[in-house]
């Protein structure tokens, strides 16, 4: 029997750490687990900037944002077609710091599958979750606005937001449910994923870490051996 | 006596051609031009996705949108504060395709100038371009929205757009001021700096060309004999 | 056994009629045809400055949306806590030309909840509305935007959304269901109920009447008849 | 010699007295005073939904905010083009709490030129001032955002910002400079007003006091002074 890929994704937001050294060494630690542990699929949500740079380190590579727009004369965004010309595997979408409207989701979601790559929608609730079910996007993440970057994380403050969401959307469609807000500890992601979710998306516990390898290190080896 | 260096800015904009190896080869025209023609400064105002790679090629490129923000918990914006880190001389703010309020303005161009780089700030008009060079940026550019890639010349069919803007600038303060918006024949962008412009900025002249290359050797000639 | 009592939502936007006699005389028809016909609950979606004067001719007005704000210092917004204190029944939220986050219709139904009056939330598709009902407004409408002002009535170009819809919504909670974009004539309502809506939403084939309170009669007379 | 006539313009923002009657009794209040003091023009910029009850109490009455659209399908905004219709003398434009790009601050003030209303827009700073003067409209109020709300005076705090202010818009063109944040004291009203200033712009020193219309009182008799 296969085992289960549990998914440990990494949001660098727009931390200072998204865009100096620490993070080229992420992705050199991320690479490094990856050939190491089978069990586990580490995806980095970087900003725009850098995906070049990092993905010439490693290949698990999001976007944080893409703009529902077509080519053409549109100054200072990233247009969702230019998706098929860049070194991503996807991008996040609605996350809950870039909150957008149902119809652009639907829009940046069907030009992603076009391009044959990966979208990660966020909720904040089962309810929404729900709705972007209808989308059909290959994961959701449910993180409940106010835990996260506040340490106490969703599996054990929300445990329900978490089962609520993966029943909500598996009634629609079998889409991969990930969890997120306040995840801290390896603890917190393995309870994420024995409460029914497929992984975690988390941010501050890792890019504001005083050593965020070693963070990333616990982690993947507390998600791999469950 | 020194010759004043003429700015020709190419706005990339998300073209497809932005994104794909045109950009490339219009980076590569960029640096073989640009030790050619000492009159003549090439700014490429790129993709935000595109700057790594286009910096490996030519080293004058600006970003074409910043975010007012810190480093912090921001998802999929470009936080004013990373543009130390960037391979980037500086960046477009308040485009046609991208305005942003005044405040918004002044902070960004602030930041800019705190790591050292240069901001070109576009105008509408010439009472925008008055209320933005109390801002003191590097270069502001004046665009009348209605001509933006419309084909008629501003430097023709409203001359007195740039001379007012100029003037109503220099009261102010001593900045280089830039037209643009439907300019397509070298003879348009001399005619723009004749009108006491110091340079011009384009976008769909270059980007919707079939040579792209050959446009810009044809601008930058004429540019560089005036 | 009591008749259903449907619904015909007339949404003012923001034409012409909506500030002027037009708007007065809409008022007076409603409040005529509601004593007469049973079986129509006649709402009127108004601009906000409007309020206090249809109010005091017909008594079943909604506003065209709110602000998810609470009481406080904000310039220029409709605090949504202000509802307790207006002559208004409810209020649209989330119309096609208006579109919100999820989380602030969120906040914005649970206030309209806080004091006792009605929501009635748009959506684009069935998927949308499916998120919607999650959040337990009192009505939702379901208007496809590319049929909005066509006159290419949603209950024969695109029935399936209106069936679609009713059934992903009643799965999660027994809530009317409205449908709406490009009805024109009384016999496009009616087939919009059969198809189990609850009512429809209607706008310009009011708005831009010539004769506005003739185009009101024969639809009330028509849903009426059912 | 004709006396200059002062204005004391109250935002009534979407604090809970603006809706309730501590709105009427204000109304009730400025109506008074009107006819008392001849040197202080009452200003009140009251919630759309306000509009109508308020004007029927006190007739110069301004609208906090309008929508840079023409008359049509827009739900839920207050297309600018209705203010003819409307019973309000003008509208505040760009204040601190809703700030708007150049262009639609450029679009609302001829609009409300066009149907020979008033507009009262504000800026942060003198920059911002200088460009709207070039818009010339009506009046300009000059706020620092960081001292709305505070307490703390403008006029004590930031001196240079009202002498400044009103410098850099005579210059351009000779409009009445209001200065706003802060304002506690009627004293602090004179002191701006002895800046250079023609009136103030007030908010939450009135609508937040345990007795507005005593605090009207006190700021008109101090300003019909000087």
């Amino acid at each position: 029997m296969v085992k289960m890929r549990y998914v440990f994704a990494i949001n660098f937001k727009s931390y200072e750490t998204a865009y100096n050294n620490v993070a080229l060494d992420i992705a050199r630690t991320a690479n490094q687990l990856t050939s190491k542990y089978n069990n586990v699929r580490i995806i980095l949500a970087v900003p725009s900037v850098m995906v070049s740079k990092l993905n010439s380190i490693y290949d698990d590579i999001f976007l944080q944002h893409l703009d529902p727009l077509e080519f053409g004369a549109y100054t200072g965004y990233l247009s969702a077609d230019s998706l098929k010309y860049l070194e991503v595997k996807g991008t996040l979408v609605n996350h809950s710091e870039h909150k957008i409207i149902y119809r652009d989701i639907e829009k940046i979601v069907k030009k992603i599958k076009d391009v044959g790559k990966e979208s990660l929608v966020c909720a904040d609730t089962s309810g929404e979750a729900a709705g972007i079910a209808y989308l059909d996007p290959t994961m959701i993440a449910v993180e409940p606005p106010e835990l996260i970057g506040s340490g106490i994380p969703v599996s054990r403050a929300k445990p329900e937001i978490i089962t609520d969401s993966v029943s909500a959307v598996k009634k629609i469609k079998n889409i991969p449910v990930l969890a997120g807000a306040g995840i801290t500890m390896p603890d917190d992601a393995v309870k994420a994923i024995e409460l029914g979710s497929s992984g975690v998306l988390i941010a501050s516990a890792v890019m504001k870490a005083k050593d965020p390898n070693k963070v990333i290190i616990n982690f993947v080896e507390a998600i791999n051996g469950i």
